[in-house]
């Protein structure tokens, strides 16, 4: 069963508690049990990881290069200046799709830019828990498809 | 049965046969077949519009109101000036999900701003014709939980 | 008896219903009433028309030349970018009154630049529908003293 | 009988005498006459005062607090620059109307740029001393629909 | 014999009327007629087209990948923003021509910036009707040298 | 007992009634009363003077130079553009503390940027009156320990 | 006793080493020490941190949040590019004051920009060890005044 | 005899005690001295001012209009931002010489930009007193040569 | 017979040996007898110089005022930066025509911006030596107009 | 026998797997080898580090204050934005060489603008595992010659 | 008797002829001959020197550094972007001062800004053949002072 | 014996005379000296050549392409705006190793941009003299291993 690396950059250990009204209200517990739950529907196998340090994430990036068929990352506000993070996702090979809860152009200016962007298959943002379960979606139709292209 | 406008901007009635290297080799037809299937299956009905006057596009969004649930918007090159396009959308008071085919964070540099982005729910991009299919799951999803929020 | 000619640009059909806060709750048939009761007791016909469509507000624009006195346009969104709409009133060689019904200065950072207004006689806004009937005032007084200059 | 204060700031006392061609040849003593008599035609009366100290015309303006019922400025040069009379118009919550004589549009780039544009009602530019007239009609109509709003 | 588009934008339908001395006097009827008497010295066929719509010039460049050979396109205005008339351009793989009566670099800062140049083979401005009719006169030679390369 | 003179730029005589929600109800006079009282406990004299006039506030400054021992200013909005302030306070060789009640940072952009900062000792923003207060404090501090340094 | 979190960023563990023409001779124990003793004579309680790391800063802000009644932060270099910083900063929902040992806006260009200052209570610049000493002082005065606001 | 008017702006009351090292340590009244002798010699008169006050400035720059056959003004800070000085400079329609002490591109890079040097004559900087004396000895040439041009 | 100068600026003496894919493989000699050749064709003579010192191209414009019709010129890189060229070129009061082998819209962002073009009458680019034949047209064209216009 | 630390910021472990058509095939080993073998010849010690941690390397730095004569660093995609590095290296005072593999100026425009450069003796770029070599080879020169200056 | 150096830029040779409207009709032939006629009255020498060449003007610079006392330059079109002759003024460790005959200020944006004016004693500009004169002057006066400073 | 060219911008020919405080002592001489010594030693001979002059640097630089295995070049100021250089060095098609003897990071802001760099092979600067002789090391190696890649 393909593995996808589920990963959460800075802050989101705070999901549920931190500005609701913004994030929602699902812990980041159990938003990965729903993610592992639909991933299990779709047969594939979810590994999530937090961290609120940049060198965590990119070594578990790196680790994912052997590990995981694919990646789905939100990386909190890392998004806005890891260049290091971009490298390590565009050094890993895999297919990588970038998701934030919240809509990124709806809100400060500096949040509508984001570095990793370039280096990812695609983008999905706006659907609070809804953007990681579209793109294991995404995932699953990729695999089914032989998980070629670009 | 739930109504969902898909609104196709200009050029892509080109689809299948414009840099498909870039955008894929299937034809819009074909597109809104696919998604007319996949409504059925989640229980919507998808009715496809494709204009390459930004007027026509107008005017539809203005019926939407009326007539649909919820609008999936691949704005093409308008995506980049339309601001007419960004009234109407925030004037129809639907959810409002943006799609494009390609990565447009890895194309020119003009084309990663959306400035119709700040009015819609979210933006999923890169994927292809997955981009169009993951934003009707997410409406499944959102009449499911009852329409609501943000 | 001279005729103005009023331009409504995109999404100003939706006046009354659209974002009401901002906009009041006038609908374009009630504002065009009160321009046309206006210009009476000023001795003026008012000619109001409205489209979504860039090109049919440009093809107004140049009938204008022979049928109208003047122009008093809100070109709605198009304000932002429509050099086509700016050459076309400057080509009318007519005086232009550019108005908004709210406050551009006082929204998004976008909305205070006009590509339109350096080939405007002027420009009134912030007034509601008043922004009109002030532009009409205007026209009353200057055919009064010889409709010239600039 | 309702007070309102017409302020011109720096160098609007060269009227008549300065650049003629761009900004006519009424003098300040005939416009504020004009202004005086259009108002009592309206059933308000007008204070006119003009000043080149940026500290004169910010007292004013908090007088007017107490004494007037809005405020018709142009605030000449200052418009592009002073800050200190933005805050004044802002703190005293009066309806501020911002007029010019000429289309500050259609000049050196600078002069679009009004940083006390956000904090009036609206703005009034090019008609020459009919930018004011138009500013009084405005008052005049709002006082009589109550004066509320915005 | 080979046909060759010649699409003009906005505000060209008023040739000859508007703004003569930047644009000369010459109407667009017998610029076209003027056009079609050259071509047919060099053996071409030129089929003319103005509209005031950004979507039918696109509607008429999809038309051109079937039955012709070459566009000349003076986009006017929209040479400025349109960004779906570039993407039009882009995608019917025809060797285009940019042309423009005046000199775009030697106007207003605004009108020196082609969005569409970078998708034509090359751009022709500051010589009036003659633009049009160097643009004939490559297309006549790159007939001749077979009609590759780029 | 050495003097300490604390200058308010323009609008702040308003303090207690402008925007009490940004500012607090606390009234000019209250406040200086406060730092008189405060002053008084370290061991001070303060001489507080309010001006809405630029040049007023730079003759205070020079006049500093001989009768004060340091500077504690609130240069209101004259923070944001007044070179001449800037010059003033450098001209006068004390040490300048820029004190501003609210939060700078978390306001209109233009607000975070002073010209006056740079040649100040420190900064202090966001405390309400006691940005004040906490200037008084430093001044009695580094007055025990010599009054030197930077 | 109410306990005050201290953080120090990157770098700051070579204070008194380090540049001490800009930073001054005293060592980080030593600060620490200071700020305990003041933090005595206020009733308050000081838990000192330094990390060069920010995802370890980022941790002890999350804890603050059951374990502290109010963050003085440094955050050295990390002032001006970390949002993570930031976010988690917003995030903890504590009043949080920003402090710097010198004038940021008296140095490099870069350094006056502060990403965290718009979600700080307040910022305290310029005074060398001081800035942390006012910092205490403003925590201990709101705290006697209840501890709410802004 | 002709009059030339000397204008001093803001701060330059210091000369000879702010920053010698940047503008000498002549005293204003000194320089004022210095001009007359050297005036006289050139069969000119001078009539020196200096204020803090922009307001003033333009007060008097007003009366040369009829009281002066040409200006010499250093606007010290003003020169960066007051557009008030240079719209009364601009509307006086005298020669006006623009001198500075100290070489303005050699500093801060926000001091090489002055608002009033295009509606002046010409501008002399960085020769320190002998900035205005060579402006003199441009208008004792000038005179001689009839006072007019450009 | 009238001569026109065309100058090629630096580097073109490499043409056919530097990046053909981009320049073609005709040298410089080749066209300049190409141009030589259409020239006699047209009644005029070509007289062609090349350097790769700007100084020598200005030296050589200034002759052309005496002995040239007019100017076809190829800046070369010199098109980016040399206002020295252009003075040179608006001094000589000859009709210009700026010329580039390459779509200079299609390259690197910089090369789109010419210094020379605002000086020039018109300008083609983006048709290889054709690019020369067609300037050489358009001056066959106007001479026989009489010469005269813009 | 000096010691120079060789510090590997983040990616750099992935060295000859990742991108090897920029980066070469040579792992980080191999070049700590060459490198350690090069130092030997040159009579000094390499002691390397990589790490994908900011914090570590921060660590690091500080302790090359005491063990180390010099610092090589190729700070990765760090060179782009970390401020505290660049704080870290300024504070350790030692003679910093900057290297890339790559040559940052042919690549993405972001990759030109490097932090740290500021701060440190010299920058290489561009030459591979070459770029640390010649960094060692300079060491060697700078010791023989008695590391001093700047 | 000392030296002064007076260096003419690119295009001064056609001083005179070109524009007369900006530059007057005076050759540079005979401006020359004023020079040195005015600095005979001064007891000085002019020796002239004009080239379109920059590294002519270098040389010349070089040169100067035995040869003459001072420069004065009117780098022409060179102001602009020449480095090299900043760098060349630098070195030459004289003084220099910069004239130009046209108010630098009140033509084209860009002629604005001057990368040689940073290393000059000062500027003089908008005088026509005077701004030599006055530069002239100030060395008599600087050379009778000792010929120091700065 | 391969032969290297080592080519001088301006100015570079006062080495050693010129800000030896940024520069060094050492003469342009005895740098080529230096540099012939070093060369003998890995087997390579140098031929060095400086100018003043933008098209003599052009010109030897296309004499390169048939008598050198590479080029050294420290463009001096031209780094900073010469495309024609650029241009040149593109065209030599030889590897190109840019040099500066100063850290061009640590000076003034514009002279941390080389237009150059992108078409080099790599870049050092800011060892003085080292810099040249560290790439000649580069050019024995890179010859050794074959003189190709990147």
């Amino acid at each position: 069963m393909k593995r996808i690396f589920v990963l959460h950059g800075p802050n989101l250990n705070l999901l549920g508690e931190r500005e609701p009204e913004v994030y929602g209200s699902l812990t980041l517990a159990e938003l990965n049990d729903r993610l592992q739950a639909e991933a299990g529907r779709l047969g594939l196998r979810v590994e999530a990881f937090q961290s609120n340090h940049e060198g965590e994430l990119i070594d578990r990036i790196h680790r994912a290069r052997r590990e995981a068929a694919g990646i789905i990352i939100n990386p909190g506000a890392l998004t806005h200046y890891s260049v290091a993070l971009r490298d390590a996702l565009a050094a890993c090979r895999l297919p990588v799709v970038e998701v934030h809860l919240s809509n990124i152009h709806a809100r400060e200016a500096f949040r509508s830019r984001s570095v990793v962007a370039p280096v990812c298959r695609g983008q999905i943002n706006g659907f609070g828990p809804h953007s990681y379960l579209l793109a294991l979606h995404w995932f699953a139709w990729w695999l089914k498809e032989g998980g070629k292209g670009q």
